[in-house]
């Protein structure tokens, strides 16, 4: 009785560290030559600074935090991998100021890494446009109309969403959303799989939880390397790994979780269809790919942005007993 | 003696929060027209994704993220603002895998911020070129030579460094060192300054400790919002305030620290004389500006990166006494 009273106090009370920290991983060397020298005043009072481009410059690594709880009940790390345009931010708060889903897992004793994919947030990214081609920016009507938020295109201007949306609309949580799209380099994929992989073979086989580009991205990792997964949870993937491989997942318990809405959208019902194909090919070479639809498990509302939904611990919830129903949590 | 003990075991041994989490404060919308719209296929098994870049763009925000501690010593929360081509990892470990100064002050009950300065890192940047100039990235030779790491020019290609230099220079943790190096954008001042009085608005009067170009915005902030700061620490600062407007500043504690070999450099040597000329300034005015010249104090072989030094926590000591002697610490 008094171990599962310490457990409930931790969910919403203080919790205690065992240690927490950060660090980079992967990269590589590029050499720049040929390119003019820039010179400049760096700030009142200093003193001008000659910055010489030409040389090595340190690419594609990528930066991860991580939070050990003092009780450890998962019995792997536990990597939650964020989406184009993101950053590990995604996970860490939500945009009407809740806590989100690093501490919804911290809190339940598990140990977390979030981490800002290559070319994205604390990873860093190159120089413009000699080593990576210039990013791209989402103006803030974006997010709301192709993440499901709003009904369509035009809803942004018109300030409507689909009914029942459950993402924090009203203006200083929206608001407070944009503050954290960040550019996206094009072209980088391969600087970003090799990171992840770095990344694994750092922290040992781990349970990874990976939303919109990071689940394709994720998927992508395990067909190279299986070995560094304990389980898989896609979250809204945004694309698939490759299909003539999918027989390389097969010893990776997966978990496929979509919201509401998904096949009126033009968009992301292929995006699906895609994803339950490629699910498809798994299962049909031994694997296992558990495939849940929101609304028909009663959660609905969901936009693309599960985790900073106002139902969004619920779905971290079916995740958490899903991962306990693989024996992955004690 | 029990407190005691209890307060000696926190500085090493497991942490605990009353709570965690993060934000993004700031920023403004800027308005972009006749821009080409992009289309391109994001992954593998995705869908086409059509960017149309018009429209109104989020930029100048900030983020930050914050450790509260369950037993609080600090009698005002803690801002960690990092320098140029840098994030807020500065503060968050060392190239050599030790615990970075937001361990070494939370552990001493301060409730510590670490922010990403507008443009890097997690605070995302803008449309390049439209609103923001393409940023600059540095080679590796670059921090080596210029933070007073190496023996000045060509130290790098060398492999050589200053006596008795305190950073850790072994080919892996110098690696880890330029992994989270950043690319930096110019004429970006404006949007910097304004966020970080968007973030001590939120946060009410505190202890800022500034880094390198952290330390000349935060005299620029503290000479705008002096109401904003109950103490100011500048390590390295890479330049200073308006000298028109030392008066300012003059009810603010402050404490100036450089490291070593400074006077031998050409351009450190310059930034010294303007901040202590600065500083001489804020006196006249009334004010109180401590200087410390950490060799004269005995602490010798300090680079730039001062917090990342071998010998940093004695310098974070050195900080930390000096807090308590300002009655901010209990």
């Amino acid at each position: 009785m008094l171990a599962a009273g310490a457990a409930e106090a931790q969910v919403t009370g203080p919790i205690t560290l065992e240690r927490f920290g950060s660090f980079h991983v992967g990269g590589r060397l590029v050499e720049l030559s040929g390119r003019p020298v820039r010179e400049y005043l760096p700030t009142v009072g200093g003193a001008p600074l000659r910055i010489d481009p030409n040389g090595t410059h340190v690419v594609g690594q990528m930066y991860a935090r991580f939070m050990v709880p003092a009780t450890q009940r998962g019995t792997a790390p536990m990597m939650l991998w964020h989406g184009a345009y993101l950053t590990g931010v995604t996970y860490e708060n939500t945009p009407d100021g809740r806590e989100g889903w690093e501490h919804f897992f911290l809190r339940r004793g598990w140990t977390t890494y979030v981490t800002d994919a290559v070319e994205r947030g604390r990873s860093g990214a190159a120089m413009v446009p000699e080593i990576y081609p210039p990013p791209l920016h989402l103006p803030t009507a974006n997010p709301w109309e192709r993440f499901r938020i709003g009904d369509g295109a035009g809803s942004h201007a018109r300030g409507t969403v689909l009914p029942g949306n459950q993402f924090p609309t009203d203006a200083a949580s929206y608001m407070n959303f944009m503050r954290q799209v960040v550019a996206r380099y094009l072209e980088t994929d391969e600087d970003v799989i090799a990171a992840y992989i770095a990344l694994l073979e750092r922290t040992g086989p781990s349970v990874v939880i990976a939303h919109s580009q990071g689940g394709a991205f994720a998927w992508q990792v395990a067909q190279r390397r299986p070995d560094l997964f304990r389980a898989l949870v896609l979250v809204e993937p945004a694309g698939t790994g490759v299909m003539a491989e999918a027989a390389k997942l097969r010893a990776i318990p997966q978990l496929l979780v979509y919201g509401d809405y998904v096949d009126a959208d033009p968009r992301w019902s292929v995006i699906r269809t895609n994803a339950r194909r490629f699910s498809a090919a798994v299962r049909e070479a031994g694997g296992t790919v558990e495939d849940v639809d929101l609304p028909s498990r009663g959660i609905r509302g969901n936009s693309h942005m599960v985790m900073m939904d106002r139902n969004g611990d619920e779905v971290a919830g079916l995740i958490q007993d899903w991962l306990a129903a693989q024996g992955l949590h004690r």
